[in-house]
């Protein structure tokens, strides 16, 4: 009988050869070096991938679960344990990414390989951008924990520090390793990457945490000046700044309340980046295809006119509705009525705008019938989950806000406006997901149409091969190997060459397509980048408004009537932080979108 | 200048053909064609998918804020708006899947692609027992609500009539259609898939609600008979049982009692049936790779001595531990705390001998070496992420109780035991996950050895084929055909015609692999199934405990007291239905693995 898979079989990179006359001690000798190389070199991909993605969930949960001893507010774990940890995590993540930076420096000539899609030069300069503000925000931290010093521990006045150091270095590793597709001590790194991403999205966390006391304190604040305040709410209120002692500068006033403008900024910031480093570790252990890009000599700028001008008078708008809301709504019962119904009717018309230029991008779509591009990609696949998964905040939310209109007693002015915004939210998110993600599976408008390339006599020929059911037995293995390259999926369709054609399509039906011959981009065309551009300002705009206090949710006592004040604020906290990502993170994919139509 | 992509590009089946000369009303009606093929026919995959995962999410959304409504207890929703709800959920989905099986059925002959993968024989077995018992809670209900008929709306007895006649076809429809890969009407199928997938989602979360709220009240009953009760704690005990008539029948108190212990069952059955389904949503238009499954003839029980006895002792001292724990929580002080140390001693040892099996386990599969299948595979990619997704909510309520402990002033006996029983739920999930992912992807063994089957030829054939780089220029094309259906993703591991390689082998070490030449299982794989079927047993046993109210997490006072009230109740509600689903889950999954190993 032979053992099989046994002691006496040595397995080097998964092949196996057997030696059956070893004695006991060599065998023992060999299992332990075999152990060693299957841990180090043969980790397989899957374990190892769950091994890290374990890791990092497990500290997030750690993090998470300080988080609600902190806000429970018994003050048995102070905010400094919180903070003391998360500074360890950066530490840490700042030490890996030395030893990383370093050992890639030595390496030299050793290129490795690149992945294209993932961080492009406009989402590293709007990240560097976003860095600037957080790094302003931890001066502003350093100078208000400076006026307190004398009754804050030294841990709350490290952090800022810590996290000035991480942003800057962090920012450097984005901008010269984030396309790093890694081949090399593969665990290790993964726990490094991992590392990385969970300490982003704890840090991430913490800033919606504090963002959302703040703002319900402020809240608070705003409710017992005008009158309503109930026990429950005034608890909550009492707990803010409570240091017992005077600041010693003069400044912390104005350090603290400019603060609070820069949070949204630190926490898209954190977010962010965690994307970016969760597709650098999707990325490890990859093989790239290599596609030529190449580089459109189009105009981008011919025709741009209408999105442009309607979405700057869109954000105008918003300008406009930011300061009268938040002037209005702090003044009187009537005024406050007021501005919210203003509100509601700015948002209706701006949504249903969005809606209506969505669905013509759709049909548009439709009409041109492109092929879809279903190579693998790891950064764009999360984009579309991403934007799905954080559709799912403010959909709840906007379903909430419709069984509240439905059921309550109460009603004042805005009780129907408030549904029909609802119901235009849960319409333009629907539209503009499909939109973007469809923009983005699309092919580019030039490696689609052969006319217009060098490269049509291949392409026809392996679309032949592989059209015709009886294989005529023998083609050329260099066309061959090229097509396997691009069939991430033999789904439904059969992607060849980077040209993708319908399974069922009769053989006799091969016309050559006639494309852009010229460089000037088609009507078509032209339609949907002004359709991208006005999406991406009115996306902003409905970015500014929540991220700058305007929010009718907690304003409009509707929801509040129909859930109670505990169920709807926890609806609130999951939720808003949730919309905002999601517009800041559709501005980065219609910019995307933008540059590909 | 030819307008590319416009009104005079007739595409049919994504390919383009052009006509030049044509009026514009011919022109119109081409178009109107053309977006009519393109809406039916050629709607691309990626944007059916998200089209239809939308409107699935938008439909449990609207659920659970019904659901938030009801909870408030405000009565401005109640329980039979949800109910109504839900119940035209269910007739929607009955109506989709009786149109599913006529037109199937009607088609005769045409026999689509079934996924060998997707719910095996045993899986719809255990499937069927919770729907019977899911039968019976129904059969439970409906005479509670004839007992109460005067006073409740008639709503609440047509849901569990409804809901026993969508148990039953939708077994059936488990049982004849699951495997089916539709390629036919895909968009139309896809949302009724998605329909069903969100209805029995929705239907998970509705138990899940009953449950909490019935273990919550039963939990202040136990408080309050102890003597200790403060105010939020009677108010939501008030809630319960606000009939205000007396029941016409002598056994309302009976169904009513019994309701609650066939509960879990309920809840399991449903979200097994949303994965199921969701892997079928997921196979909807995919081209499966037809491998050869063929049957051991192994003995799987031979050698199978240890690890169903260490099982056995495990499921014993469980029943013990759920009688005794049961009866005395229930009496004074002392004889709680006691019961308290008893099931965190219980748990010490019984997670310390899970994470020693899981880490033999993982030890074997190291020391073996055996290639990693890496093809493509929904239901077990779900699987995998289910088993992680579904830990989030123990580990989170395990750091929850580790922060307590170090943090709380209290001083209980079984303080420190919490305090490592949580530690080493965290250590024995992280095991556990590995070991099944790891089980999962591996090869079967007389797959992987290709001494053991006739297939040998071409294997080594594709083998030299791929191994060489620099190619010959010829191949044949059927084998070449063959390597690209297998090669799902070109990672860094190659699969070729089912086999797996490193890609960083050298070509001169190619030895045939000398396996399993005979049938008996080796050493390693009995002390593996030994594994899995002890870990099978411990898992039912750590199902049995929570699911039938042995929760320690709500008796122990510690995280309460760290937390607050209603924090850690949220945490709870979150995290005991997740807890519960992933020990299910990995029962299901450990058969799995015993069956492969």
């Amino acid at each position: 009988m032979v053992e099989h898979g046994g002691l006496d079989v040595m397995c080097l990179n998964k092949y196996c050869s057997s030696s059956s006359s070893s004695s006991t001690s060599e065998k023992e000798s060999k299992l332990f070096k075999q152990w060693k190389v299957n841990l180090t070199e043969n980790y397989p991909q899957k374990n190892a991938e769950i091994l890290s993605a374990q890791y990092g969930t497990l500290l997030l949960l750690i993090g998470i679960s300080l988080m609600l001893a902190v806000t429970n507010g018994e003050h048995s774990v102070k905010e400094e344990h919180l903070m003391s940890f998360i500074t360890t995590l950066m530490i840490l993540q700042l030490l890996w990414m030395l030893w990383y930076v370093v050992r890639k420096d030595r390496q030299g000539s050793l290129v490795s390989e690149k992945d294209a899609h993932a961080g492009t030069s406009w989402v590293r300069g709007g990240l560097t951008l976003l860095a600037l503000l957080s790094l302003i925000m931890d001066a502003f931290r350093i100078g208000y924990y400076v006026g307190y010093r004398s009754c804050i521990s030294a841990v709350i006045v490290v952090y800022p520090v810590v996290h000035a150091v991480h942003t800057v270095s962090q920012v450097h590793f984005l901008w010269f390793h984030i396309k790093d597709v890694i081949k090399r001590y593969k665990t290790f790194e993964r726990f490094g990457v991992i590392h990385a991403v969970f300490t982003n999205l704890l840090l991430w966390c913490s800033g919606v945490m504090s963002e959302a006391e703040h703002y319900m304190s402020n809240h608070n604040r705003r409710l017992s000046s005008l009158g309503f305040v109930n026990h429950s709410i005034t608890e909550a209120a009492a707990e803010e700044s409570d240091l017992d002692c005077n600041c010693t500068t003069s400044a912390c006033t104005m350090f603290s309340s400019s603060l609070y403008y820069l949070y949204p900024f630190n926490i898209e910031y954190h977010i962010i980046v965690s994307a970016m480093l969760f597709v650098m570790w999707k990325n490890i252990g990859r093989t790239i295809d290599h596609h030529d890009s190449h580089k459109k000599s189009t105009s981008r700028r011919a025709g741009l006119i209408v999105g442009p001008i309607m979405g700057l008078l869109a954000l105008a708008s918003t300008i406009g509705v930011l300061v009268v809301y938040s002037i209005h709504v702090e003044k009187s019962e009537k005024m406050r009525e007021s501005a919210i119904v203003m509100f509601y009717c700015y948002g209706i018309v701006l949504l249903a705008l969005m809606c209506a230029a969505g669905v013509t991008g759709l049909l548009i779509y439709r009409a041109e019938g492109l092929p879809m591009d279903t190579s693998k990609n790891p950064s764009r696949q999360l984009d579309g989950g991403m934007l799905l998964g954080a559709s799912v905040g403010p959909w709840l939310m906007s379903w909430c806000s419709v069984v509240a209109v439905v059921v309550t007693q109460s009603n004042p002015q805005y009780r129907w406006c408030s549904m029909v915004y609802a119901l235009l939210v849960v319409v333009e998110k629907y539209v503009q997901n499909l939109f973007i993600i469809e923009s983005l599976y699309r092919k580019d408008d030039d490696k689609a149409s052969p006319g217009s390339t060098g490269t049509a006599t291949p392409e026809i020929f392996s679309v032949a091969a592989s059209m015709s059911p009886p294989y005529d037995g023998i083609v050329n293995r260099a066309y061959d190997e090229q097509d396997k390259c691009c069939s991430g999926h033999r789904d439904s369709e059969q992607v060849e060459n980077g040209q993708v054609y319908g399974g069922n399509r009769k053989p006799s039906e091969v016309p050559l397509p006639v494309g852009s011959l010229t460089n000037k981009p088609s009507r078509k065309r032209q339609i949907l980048r002004n359709i991208a551009v006005f999406l991406f300002m009115c996306n902003i705009s409905l970015w500014i408004l929540p991220a700058f206090g305007v929010r009718p949710q907690y304003d409009n006592g509707l929801e509040q009537e129909a859930f109670g004040f505990p169920i709807w604020s926890t609806v609130l906290n999951f939720a808003v932080p949730l919309g905002l990502f999601y517009r800041m993170h559709c501005v980065a994919s219609l910019f995307d979108v933008f540059m590909k139509v």
